[in-house]
């Protein structure tokens, strides 16, 4: 099986840049990364020693893999005045269909680690999920080959299998960081340091690695502790848009385990 | 200053059992677990070797401290055929003002640790801010004392303030629970694993030690990727509830960016 050893990068931001560090340091050859934005292309590419350019036309034609990397709904914007015709595809999306790339190329694929990345912070793939998928066997193994060498996590998945993980994904991580957002906000405004809260973040977090949600959950609404939430509900007047989502979520809590609790009764 | 030593404590539930482990643990004497219910009583006295009881006229007298740790909207209830005039009282609740107990006692506070507990797993107090407050400075002096033996983390919040903290505390950990159990449910319809996850999860919370929760927050709300969303809305039309939660929380997520923005161009 032919190896992947020259890769070019489309997109220079969170995942491209801490993906291209890690191929890098495992020993593969970077040979460009290209971005619409300057700043962002020649930040990554000298961070790890390769070409870059914000010119379609210039964009290496030497490459075993073109990764894709840049927001869903301009990936194919990106790629139309690209000519990657015959070339081997693959993009890091959680929902965008392994299709989207059927009329480009012969052979494409995904090559997408589920985790949240930051450029500020360059972070290891040892123990992130990878989540493979082609449009044919000898590409999927070069892929599997090519993730077996950073990741000890690999796992093929289809394009439905992989758009409910990044449902289940944007829950457990965008809006917990949204969360994680509000609270702060609400402590800065009485100058109270977040740095109080991270023991409880952490720990909230490390529960469920070993009991299941259901059972870590604590907390008023999950209490149905109506008199804390109407105290609750009555200082975040001052805040109408996080009285909303303290409203809904708790009233979401409380209904979910009246039904469960019923649902045990009729059994 | 009189130290305290001799504890009883009225409630056995997550807090209560945490807290009566840690304390015994560091040598002080838990005399008397005080529970309605029989069997928490009994699961938590025989686990340290202490006194129980489900009588209120059975609590003993002799005791330096009665750490009320129950339902706040039972703590009143509980404690109104308990004769614990001239004692010294306080209770562990994030949203209970101080003067709940002044019709009781001269001496009263509140001994309030900010984390997350189960009975399942007895945890290590070292790292837990613990706030405290007292209705005079000798038992708030007594109970700073107490505190420290257990955290290195012990601070005197007003109840004003601790409410605000446990606002943010809600956000930062119930609401957050309830997303890693609508993540869990979501996956386990599909039967993938919780397990593929438990990274990002505990990389979300990581980041937030070292980087801004407005930095760390990543997701397609916040990229304002409205094709992403529309596709995940039409998957979770089989889950209304959850679909309810995903619209509105991306929405806000949305929305709040663009203000910044605005806000941001304005300056």
């Amino acid at each position: 099986m032919e190896k992947i050893s020259n890769i070019v990068f489309i997109g220079a931001g969170n995942v491209a840049t801490n993906l291209a560090h890690e191929l890098k340091s495992k020993g593969l050859n970077i040979l460009q990364i290209y971005s619409r934005t300057l700043n962002s292309a020649e930040k990554l590419a000298s961070a790890i020693n390769a070409k870059f350019t914000v010119k379609e036309e210039e964009i290496l034609q030497t490459a075993d893999l073109y990764i894709v990397s840049v927001n869903d709904d301009i990936i194919l914007d990106v790629l139309k005045n690209i000519n990657l015709k015959n070339k081997k595809i693959v993009h890091t999306s959680g929902s965008v269909d392994i299709n989207i790339f059927s009329n480009i190329t012969d052979n494409y694929g995904v090559f997408y680690p589920l985790q949240t990345f930051s450029k500020e912070e360059i972070i290891s793939f040892k123990e992130i999920p990878f989540c493979i998928e082609a449009n044919n066997l000898s590409f999927q193994n070069q892929l599997i080959e090519l993730a077996n060498i950073i990741s000890e996590k690999v796992q093929i998945l289809n394009s439905e299998e992989r758009r409910v993980l990044h449902i289940a994904a944007v829950f457990a991580c965008n809006f917990t960081g949204y969360m994680y957002l509000i609270s702060n906000d609400i402590l800065n405004e009485n100058k109270i340091s977040f740095d109080i809260l991270k023991p409880l973040i952490q720990r909230t977090a490390e529960k469920v690695k070993k009991i299941e949600p259901i059972e870590a959950i604590t907390g008023p609404a999950k209490r149905n502790d109506i008199e804390v939430i109407k105290k609750h509900l009555i200082y975040l007047e001052k805040f109408p848009e996080f009285k909303k989502i303290y409203k809904d979520l708790s009233d979401s809590i409380i209904e979910y385990f009246n039904n469960k609790n019923n649902t045990n009764v009729k059994l």
